[in-house]
């Protein structure tokens, strides 16, 4: 085995603290990564915390991170598509069972076999979780492991695994694109990489936010309007316009509202999940022949296909670096709304 | 004026009874039509007894009816695609303002100024709203007008109007057909029709009923599978499983189970909208990238086209006909969905 430090929570009510622990020695297909860079996403938190227990319970300690970046150290022998010293990419999977129809269709996040960076069944130490990024090192399978460009700066990169992954898939599944109207709810670490790919894209893109303060951010970004969703007369002038709105809002919020603002055959897309049950009038979507849904994500084919666009195109995260002694106050910022727009810790600050 | 006879309803609490009014002369581009066959919608329920009246008040007196099968007894001077003899329908919609986006689409369905065939208000008659097909004749502008093949039985044929286009619609739209499990919920006038379609589009088709004894039946309408929806075991073998749904079902019921239903990619459309807002977890539509839509009937294109569809491969809706004396106690039938499928007024009777 492999000896690793991190950093864990010990419980869901204890902060985040030093941890030792080990990998699993590598086998055959498997990469080893020292890991330089890991996004903080509000999904380590809810992790953490044990705020899905309703879905999934935590099991402690918890080293939470999936938006890793770092370079290969060893490669297993029948590793093809990497080596020593290539700056590599781990997201939100580790692991699936390759064999059902959603591997076989390059979206291993639908697997029933699935299984997540952290917090999920370690095959290699049975009845162990899986430990995330938070950390120095971590191994993984070949197929898990994605290619970052040098163009890439490595720690702006780090987000683009989740976040950016999260936001590029659903705006590519529905074509999103040149003549479009888009509206972008929600401008955080999600929000903002939506933004940023519904511009490249070509879309006509408009940030809805509920602070005013975001605007001239949202413009730069590359906002051509921006809505404050608080005001009702600005609402309702773009009242049944959007080709397409991506909302990134894990907090209860007014979906309903969003479906006015879509025009004949609009789809409303989600990619953070309320934790209660929203309220939905089927007359809603009947007229205009509307569509609400869900997206998850993305495969580990798109997620290459994600970085490489990045690369191409000169998108990053806009991120704040913390060391990872500071990340319980990150987590405190992070919830209130108080980074722009991601935080990735600096895992030289682990020596 | 033309003078027209039918049946109206005096008010939301009286039964229907006979009317007595007026046709406008027809303009150069009306088609005047001796009605032959009307069918019974749900619709038409809702709208007499105002039980709507949260999205559209009705205005009495109300001669509903929007399945409308006859025969031109005359056109107006610049009529180009009707003669005097021709069998036409009608159906949900009578007029648009046809230079709208929606409308330059065929999709006069959305358009803002869209006129329903009932109850809608009456450009050539100022403050009276439309009546509609309960009664001897109507006279509609040539493009809300549809040829009926003379291969279709034209009883048959009415409640293709509205039941048809409405379940025809979304399959087309959501791209049904070979290779594609489908699942129909509700075994109405709208489901039967909607389960003759999927069949004859390729599709596997399950029909969900709460009713073992429309078990035989369905079969006979096409389907290759029924479940019996209140049986949690079966329900359990069909979750994950499907490419579409479609749900004709205007209670209120449990469409949160039938998102459960759908497997990766897959879509649920709503053609029947519940009076109470729905209660849908927004996770459910992520894991699996699940759709929620809804259709609402179709465009004067589409319909043309469904109605040749069904003229090729013999499709008529499964009717049973009533005179127009009894169409109150029809009505009581159809709260009791006592009827397979689709009840037919012969204006025959009303001479």
């Amino acid at each position: 085995m492999i000896p690793a430090r991190g950093y864990a929570a010990p419980s869901a009510t204890s902060p985040l603290s030093p941890f030792t622990f080990e990998r699993r020695d590598p086998g055959p297909t498997d990469v080893v990564i020292e890991i330089l860079y890991c996004g903080i996403c509000h999904s380590d938190i809810h992790t953490v915390r044990n705020e899905w227990s309703s879905v999934m319970q935590t099991t402690y300690p918890c080293v939470p991170g999936h938006e890793i970046v770092g370079r290969v150290t060893k490669v297993g022998k029948d590793v093809k598509k990497f080596k020593e010293g290539d700056s590599v990419g781990v997201g939100c999977l580790v692991d699936s069972d390759r064999t059902c129809p959603n591997c076989q269709a390059d979206e291993e996040q639908f697997c029933p076999h699935s299984v997540f960076t952290y917090n999920g069944p370690d095959k290699g130490n049975p009845g162990k979780p899986t430990y995330g990024g938070y950390a120095n090192s971590i191994v993984v399978t070949e197929h898990f492991v994605l290619k970052i460009s040098p163009k890439l700066d490595p720690a702006g990169a780090a987000p683009l695994l989740c976040a950016g992954i999260t936001t590029y898939s659903p705006l590519r599944y529905w074509k999103v694109g040149k003549g479009m109207k888009v509206g972008v709810v929600g401008l955080g670490g999600l929000g903002h990489m939506g933004l940023k790919f519904a511009h490249a894209f070509g879309a006509h893109v408009v940030q809805f936010t509920t602070s005013p303060s975001k605007e001239a951010e949202a413009k730069r970004l590359g906002a051509d309007e921006v809505v404050l969703s608080k005001d009702p007369d600005a609402m309702k002038k773009q009242m049944g316009t959007f080709d397409f709105i991506l909302d990134t809002v894990s907090a209860e919020h007014d979906v309903q509202a969003e479906i006015g603002l879509l025009k004949r055959n609009g789809v409303l897309t989600l990619v953070g999940a309320p934790p209660k049950p929203m309220s939905i009038l089927g007359f809603s979507l009947l007229f205009g022949r509307k569509t609400l849904a869900g997206s998850l994500i993305g495969g580990l084919k798109e997620t290459q296909e994600m970085l490489d666009f990045c690369a191409e195109h000169g998108i990053v995260s806009d991120i704040e670096m913390t060391p990872i002694q500071k990340v319980n106050e990150a987590y405190e910022r992070v919830l209130k709304s108080d980074v722009r727009y991601r935080f990735v810790i600096d895992m030289a600050s682990l020596k």
